[in-house]
Formats: C-alpha cells, structure tokens, sequence
C-alpha cells in the first residue's frame, strides 16, 4: 500500500510540475528595492502593520536568499563581499559579475555584456522600466546601457577629474561617441528600444548630446521615436502605439514619507517619533501609478519585461532616515499589491521582488538605543510600541554605508515551486530569460 | 483546453496536498543556531564555501522568514521588537508570547504555559535535547521547563540580590518547592520525562537540591531513572532502555573555532586573518556526535520530537569574535548534512532550522571596515579575498547586542510547500505540534 501510494503521488508531482511550466504570452514584472534587505523589511513591517501585522509580499509563494556578488576591478579574480548598486544590477540584467562602478560591462576589458532588454527587444518582447531614481542611475541604467562608470549619466557626465580625491576621478573613454562607443546612459536610453522608461533625471536629457551643436538628449529620443512626457498628469493618458519617456523631476524623485533622521547615539535617547507624509511627493507619480501605466503600455505586446524600482530604500538609508526608506517599502507594497492583483487574471506572469544588497539599518532595542557607538531613530510604530533603529556602519556624518548581507528573494507565478532557496544574484537573470523563452548570450 | 487543463492542474494540486498530509510515527527535528540571523549565515557561507560556494541548509525545500515577538514584563501590551532567547524560545515550544526572562511561563500571571515536550511526552512520543549550551539555559530551559526567571538554573541559582544594579536583581518566588513551585531548572529536567538531554550546564547538576540535606540535582535525575554520562567517550555506547542526562562539561562548550575578536575600528584596518581550531574543542562531543546519539535513541520511539542547538552563534557575536560563530554554523552544517541524509530514509521527518532572534555581526567593505564606528575584523575566506565583520549594536568593551531582524526558517519534509513565506515566531510551535499530531493547549 504504501509503495503504491508513493508511486501515485511521485505521478501527482510530475504533472504538477508538467502543469506549472506550460505559458503561453509569458510576462515578468521584477521589483527591486534597492537596499531593501531583511532589516528593512521588518523595520517597514514593524512600523505600517505592528508586531502582529503582515506586508503585501508576506503573502508571495516563494521566498529565497540571494548572494549579490561583485569583484575587484584590478584583480576580477579578487571577490568583493559588499556590493554596490551596479554590479548588483548588472548580475540581474545581464548574468555577469562585474566590478564596483560599472554599468553592464565587463570588468577590465569593458566588453559589453548583453541585458535581458536587448534580448527581449531582439525577440519582439515588450521592454519597460519604472523607477523613482534617475532613469540614468545605476540601477536602471544596467538594463538600458553599458558604459565603463556609473557617472557617465549625461553628455556632460562623462568626465571628472578630481585632484582631491583621485578616487572619485574617472572618464568613460571607450563611451564617447566618437571613439566608437554609444555615448552616455542618457544617450544610450534615447538610441535604445525600450517600450516604456518612466522616473527621473530629466537633467541628463536636458544636456546637449554629444557630437551636436544645439540637439539635447530629450530630442534625440524624440527623434527615436520616443513620446516624451515631464508631469504626473501625462501619465494618465499615455499613447499606446509609441514608445514613451517618462522624466518627472530633475534627478531622484522625493521620498514618500519624512521624518527626523537618526542621530548620533551617546548623545541620549532621541525622542521617538511618527514618519509623517513628504508634501514634496504629492507632485511626483506615485510607483504605483508609474506601474500602472506601464503595465497597460506593455500589456497590448503580450510578454513584456517589466523592472521598478524604488530608490529611497537606498537613499534613505545611507541618509540614516528611517521614515525615507519606509516610505520606499510602502511603495513597493502597494505596487505588489495591484501586480499580485494583475497576477490573477494573468497566470502567465512571473513576478519577483528582491533587493539588489543589503544595507545599514538595524532594528535595536528602543530602550538601550543609546549605547550604540552609530546613528540611532526610534520610530513610533503602528502598534504605539517604540522601536530602535540603528546605522552603524559608518562614522561618516554624511552617509552610512551597504552590509553585504544576503538578500531576500520573493516570487509568485509559474515554475516558483521548483526554486531552490539559496541562488546567485546571476540566477535572477537566467529566470527572468527562460521564463520569456530567451537563449542564454554568455 | 485551457479551463480544463486548469481543472485537471487544480485536482492534481489537491491530491499532492493530500499525499503531503499522511505520514506515519510522525518525527521533528527542530534546530536552532542561537542569533544565527541572514548575516551570520552570509558570513559562514563565504568563509567556510567562498563567494561561489552553498551551505548544506542552501539545499532544504523550504525558507521563510520568522518574526520573533517579546513583549514587556511591566505592561504586556508593549512589544519589543527586539527579542532574547528565553521568550523567543518560549514562542517556539510553548506558542505563548511573553517577556525577556521567563522560561516558558506567561507574563505577570508567571502560569506556566505548556510546552511541545509536555504534550509528547503525554502522547508517548519520544522527546530529545541537543545543545552546546548548558542545558538549563534558556533556549533548551524553555523546553523542559518553567521559571519565572531565566537565572533560575540550579537551586543555588534561585536568587541574586545586586546592590549596584537592581535590574540584575531577581528572585524565582513561586518556583520553590516550598512554595509550590517545581524547582530550579536543573531540578526541573531532573524531575522531567525527556527521554535524552545532552548537552552542558554540570555544574548546576553538582548542587544540592532543595529541600534534600546531601542529595545533589544529579541524584535526583539518577533517582527518576535518568543514566548520567559526562564523557565524550560514553556517548558512543548509551543504553536505549533508558532516559539519557548527558552533562559534558560544568556551563558552556567551547567553540569549535576561535581566532581573533574584533577590534575598535578606528585604531586603523585590523590584519586580516584565517581561523584556526580550538584545542579545547577535541574533549567535548561535537554537536553531530550528540545528534547521532539523540536519533539513534529516539527512533526506538517511532515518533519523536528532537530539539538541536547550538549556541556558539549568539555567545561569540556577543563577544564579536568572528570565529566563533562561524564555528557554530559549520557545526549545523555538518550536523545538518547528516539529518537529511536520514531524512532521506525517513520521508516522515520534518527538519526545522531557524534562528530564535538577530544578532549584531554585518559584513561590511573589507576595504572601509575602519570607518565603521564599532568593532571589526577581517576574515581571509574560502577564496582568499577578505571580508570585513562589523559589530556595533553597543558600545559596550565586554558584548554585542541584538538585532529585531526577523529570522530565517529552513525546512524540508512533509508539507513544507504549504507553508507560508513568513510567519511569526509562535507559528513554529504549531507546525511541529501538528506534525506530531498534538492537541492545540492554547
């Protein structure tokens, strides 16, 4: 008896798994938090839902850890434990692993590597990015451009010469146009075949491209076909049968929710407080509305490739303001919440959530926050308890700065019952491209 | 086609539920790294395997993500977002949420709440203990026994009166057995019905029990039937007619690995380094060792309940020494690797791994670890690149401090892909109490 009923149910997996991998029209939207690790995760679960509360992504199949990996650009055989958003980024986009500053390059030898946009847009598969960053910052930027240093946003970007600090020197060389490379990621995003491009950095396209005399970045996309809109009402009517920029602010779009930031800690307990909302955000999309349109954009293509980002769980952690990047977890919650929705009537789509590193905050004891040696909040959380928040990897007054710890991975969609739950950053890469039935480049 | 390929793909569903569900002589093994939160994990996975290397746990069926809840003694409706190892592990084997210094008993009442080993041990099911801990400290104490607070480890131990910090004063009033209670945690285990304990903590065991005018804890276990061993040597040979104390040295088990600890970061980049064995570590029973024993005694049983834990992981990031807690994972890896090769044989094991709270340890830039405002050292791993550790939850010379991060889940076993993504601390207890087919206290 038994034997039998093992062999059934070994017969049951095998077509469930049979039932899992058969698409048609496959869609993958991936969500990035930048530097939205676990910390995060439960200082934004703490602080909107309370000790006993859940998020949105609580309720996703699958759950994973994955190791962000990046190297040396002297040595490439040098691992480097702490990842910046670059490399992190060019891993996801293109499988590769690459050095601190580059955008979807490969270190030393500043080769190319292929995005899952190129391949994508290479197979008639609809393309759209969604961020509250620069459209040009490193995150999005991997999927749209390549070039030697994550600088080079804008024409005028692609050079610094810093005496003080040779370290912040750099000139993407092989980038200029006229030595044969494709110019600035701004410049490469305008010449590029995205479907949708939605967030800030207006002012890297506001800069005269290289090689003209009076054109700016703007006109060359325009030129390319792309409709090019500057404010949250536009977004509501977007064309569907052309290709559209979206810049909404000059650089990264305001964060969502403000509040004090933390302090340094022997100076005593610092007064607990409530996050309250950034007036300054009632101007910008929210991520919500930016997904919205895109997904209705992209939805006429039948597959598409879908990446947002929120920013501010970046930012606002190396700004050590905890309300910033629990503002970025919020937006991300309600973007997952109308995907998941999307999800629903579309079993074909693949949707991830992940973080690209881990970051400085911890959660401390409220009560002893003050024998921290870093920076310390204590925030008012949704159930009137107090929580600590501590960000100590820096003595900087400026910034604090990424943990390399392992991030979370979530998943909902086909095929997530087969992931194993410890992958390479890479991995995401090669999911993304087998889900939408892409062939490996590397 | 569509709907009834999604109907048939429905039922195949449902029957792979049901397959999951029936299992016979239901077993767990439930294994706790003490603090070993996502950090430590990461830490010991690219020293022990290298930036491309997996873990043993890398391979389980299952992760997920736990929140550990605490609430305050003085008013239990104020939580604590961050969490010590006696209430986090009362959630575990009790599903109570109570304050930072009880074994297993509900705050300000100090009723005892019912623990998993309790209701096995009603239903015939066999019931184990494995630590590198003493036995009588909290995550094993919260197993097997009731006090109100976690101090209360031998009948010396009962009170503590400090002038200078009335915080470190306690009294167990109501567990004396003059007043009614059951006595000191040693006293407890001696009195119990787990069927084998091996792990430290002698020398709470070498005290005279209350009431008795020569008779030591010791003789009151021998007493209630228990075999004592204390030798690395009379583990290899226990009798399986009868229930096992196993006392191997008087509090703590040294680390399997030691290496320098960390050092304040501003005195400059500590020299990096590779960690070495621990000599002290050869007379003690490795925490494998331990768990073959446990096994190999309890399967007699059919069904059984196995508690595993290993403390190296919080007491070495309390005292920022690296080493040591990547001591203590690799002991879980080793561990581990060999109760899912049992798993294997036994499809009706449930394997548990989770950690009971975060700890402080963060990797940072190996090459900026002196900008941090703690405690660092950098590690040469596996690849031979260096990561950098950081401590700075407390400023404290002697110890780290916790973090509030939620807390990994591994499984593998029956039922596992139904289990949610993240749950709170408490939903463990229920997972393994159905498992064992026990009826719900609460």
């Amino acid at each position: 008896m038994r034997l039998s009923s093992n062999i059934i149910c070994g017969l049951v997996f095998l077509s469930l798994i049979g039932c899992a991998r058969s698409v048609d029209e496959p869609k993958v939207i991936l969500i990035i938090g930048d530097g939205m690790d676990d910390q995060q995760i439960s200082i934004a679960r703490n602080y909107l839902a309370g000790s006993s509360g859940r998020l949105v992504m609580d309720a996703m199949q699958y759950r994973g850890a994955i190791r962000a990996q990046s190297v040396s650009e002297a040595n490439p055989e040098e691992h480097l434990y702490v990842t910046g958003s670059a490399p992190a980024a060019a891993a996801i986009a293109t499988g590769i692993i690459t050095s601190g500053v580059r955008i979807s390059t490969f270190p030393q030898t500043d080769k190319d590597a292929v995005t899952i946009m190129e391949l994508a847009n290479d197979a008639g598969i609809g393309t759209g990015i969604v961020t509250t960053a620069s459209v040009t910052d490193a995150t999005p930027a991997s999927f749209m451009a390549h070039v030697s240093h994550r600088a080079c946003q804008g024409p005028e970007n692609m050079v610094r010469n810093n005496e003080r600090n040779p370290r912040g020197s750099y000139e993407c060389i092989g980038d200029y146009k006229r030595n044969g490379g494709k110019g600035s990621i701004a410049e490469q995003i305008a010449a590029g075949e995205m479907d949708i491009v939605l967030g800030g950095g207006r002012r890297y396209f506001d800069q005269v491209a290289e090689g003209e005399s009076e054109n700016q970045v703007l006109q060359l996309a325009r030129d390319n076909g792309f409709e090019v809109i500057t404010s949250r009402s536009e977004l509501q009517a977007i064309p569907h049968d052309t290709s559209i920029l979206g810049l909404f602010v000059p650089d990264l779009m305001p964060p969502m929710l403000r509040g004090n930031g933390a302090t340094i800690a022997d100076a005593g307990l610092p007064e607990p407080y409530a996050c309250e909302d950034n007036p300054e955000f009632a101007d910008v999309p929210r991520v919500l509305e930016m997904t919205k349109a895109a997904v209705s954009h992209l939805e006429s293509r039948g597959s598409f490739m879908l990446v947002i980002e929120n920013e501010a769980t970046d930012e606002h952690a190396h700004l050590r303001q905890p309300c910033g990047h629990i503002g970025g977890v919020a937006q991300i919650e309600e973007t997952l919440k109308f995907v998941l929705q999307y999800a629903e009537s579309h079993p074909e789509l693949l949707v991830i959530v992940t973080a690209d590193h881990g970051h400085a905050a911890q959660i401390i004891s409220a009560q002893r926050a003050n024998s921290s040696p870093g920076h310390v909040a204590r925030l008012i959380t949704a159930d009137g308890s107090i929580m600590g928040v501590n960000y100590a990897t820096t003595r900087s007054n400026m910034r604090a700065a990424h943990s390399g710890v392992q991030v979370p991975i979530l998943a909902s969609g086909p095929g997530v019952e087969q992931w194993p739950v410890f992958m390479q950053q890479t991995e995401i890469f090669h999911i993304a491209r087998k889900h939408l039935g892409l062939n490996d480049p590397l």
